[in-house]
């Protein structure tokens, strides 16, 4: 059976060159905005040039599915030529914030074919160079389930996700923006506070921090400019978060002064931690995966229960459906 | 050459218990509360008994150190016993917090050869099952440069820690709490609440979470007990260091609303966790060991100028003082 090349990559950094490499060159080709990056790319085997247009056309020819892997600061210019040059293709994207996305997408026209995506993985390192195809291997992969979603599209984007060894777990784009501000852009934030608190105590501070200093500011240790882009762009989920937590740490702190005791916040976190842990080891509400099908009535509203659950989804065939990808 | 057991150590807890462990049989003794301990250390050839009457007055007859390592709640009961059967004892202690600690020594009237210490070690276990003779290796042991300190305890302290594999930060105790409000109490505070924060996202939020949030909540799975008994203590300076994160939270805060950015919280954060990174890779400031004689002039704040760099300090030979160990 001949394989067709049925994803087209825009972008060939960590996380677009690592999934390229997850499928390998019979199945992906691509864009790269630098030469060096695309250079690399070919030289790994892969269809990659600097050709925007050009690879548009190739996607639009072989119904591919678009991935866009550019950083959120490019996403302008690349849905620009998507619609210029590709309208009708499938569509999705790997950025870590998926609001913003879908505006932009639906801003230009994109919409009909489109359903967004996370792969919740990356290292500290980027470009070609930092590729790894292992890289979404037991991964979280985020599979959008917004209102209007094309079920063909999101079987497609959820294949790609599985065939890239990824779990799946779905909802809405503003849900995911809420949850990852809570997991991950928070975190951001309060490790670098603590950082800055550990150095404000100059030396001797710096000596007697332990274990739970060097966890705690772990993240701090990623480039500003990278937490930044991570975190600015979840401005309005970041900014609920922020305000819940600094009124927890304002009880805390009040309590402390007016009790001698730092109240509920200890328990209530430690509460949180065991949920957690359980979830974690699988022994919380997980279970396992749910098999839903795209385009069956209800499926948005399963797989965002699923999701809300934190149960991971797998595509199930749709009843005298199309198959999932094109060549198979 | 017969070796005196010159180490009485009040309770066989974690800290009391590795510390006996360390020294060995010949030469810690000691006391603790519960029956079941005492037996436990007995039966590892330990002259533990739940007599404190008698434990102190060995201690008193062999000039030993007196070591204090109950929890901070059982301070005031086992001090009164020191003041009322043996008053003159040279006087240390391990709990986590230093200035209540002295304010206690001093309010029973037992300063003038007391000398604080706080090996920076531990685990969430407790008891003596959960004592081992390693856990001060490497470890950091502050031993106390309070004003009108006594140089033979303070010297016989700092060869206590040595001898249990640590290596010595001096400060005063004030500077002690801060640090380390800094650098453990506000880092519980904190877990604890970006906990929390995931917690209220749901099986969603935890489902998505990754190394990230594994990491920064890390310290929210210790018991909400021993986070408070370890944090609360130290009330005051924690206090003072809330109020500055709380103050870098809202600014961050502010910025992303009114800017779009989280300004210069990721830059300074960033900048202290490097610091942190370089102090412990032994790039920074901290040297080789700066040698100390206790007793010499100015050695206090000898002691306090190292500390305050970061610099791990060493006990000099007095010129014509006595030895460290009345045995050596």
């Amino acid at each position: 059976m001949t394989v067709t090349a049925d994803v087209c990559v825009l972008g060939a950094g960590l996380i677009g060159g690592s999934l390229m490499r997850a499928l390998g060159p019979e199945r992906a080709f691509g864009w790269n905005r630098s030469a060096a990056g695309a250079e690399a790319a070919t030289a790994a085997g892969f269809a990659v040039t600097t050709d925007l247009h050009d690879t548009l056309r190739r996607a639009r020819q072989a119904d591919a599915l678009v991935v866009v892997a550019v950083p959120l600061p490019a996403l302008d210019a690349v849905l620009g030529a998507v619609a210029e040059h590709a309208p009708g293709v499938a569509l999705t994207d790997v950025i870590s914030v998926k609001g913003p996305v879908l505006d932009a997408v639906r801003r230009h026209g994109l919409g009909a074919r489109f359903v967004g995506g996370h792969p919740m993985a990356g290292t500290a390192h980027s470009g070609w160079a930092a590729t790894d195809p292992d890289l979404f291997r037991g991964a979280t992969w985020l599979v959008a389930a917004d209102d209007g979603a094309d079920p063909d599209t999101w079987a497609r984007v959820a294949r790609l996700a599985l065939d890239s060894g990824a779990r799946i777990l779905s909802a809405t784009s503003a849900e995911h923006d809420a949850a990852v501000a809570r997991i991950s852009h928070l975190g951001h934030v309060l490790a670098e506070a603590l950082a800055l608190a550990g150095g404000r105590g100059g030396d001797l501070a710096l000596a007697l921090a332990a274990g739970s200093f060097r966890d705690g500011t772990r993240v701090a240790g990623t480039a500003p400019d990278l937490v930044r882009a991570i975190c600015e762009p979840n401005r309005d989920a970041l900014l609920d978060v922020l305000d819940d937590c600094l009124a927890d740490l304002r009880d805390a702190r009040a309590s402390l002064a007016e009790r001698g005791t730092l109240g509920p916040l200890v328990d209530d976190g430690h509460r949180a931690r065991r949920a957690y842990e359980e979830a974690r080891a699988g022994t919380g509400g997980a279970g396992a995966p749910v098999e839903i099908t795209p385009g069956a009535a209800g499926w948005l509203e399963e797989l965002r229960a699923a999701g809300a659950a934190g149960r991971e989804v797998r595509p199930g065939v749709r009843p005298g459906g199309r198959p999932f990808r094109p060549d198979n």
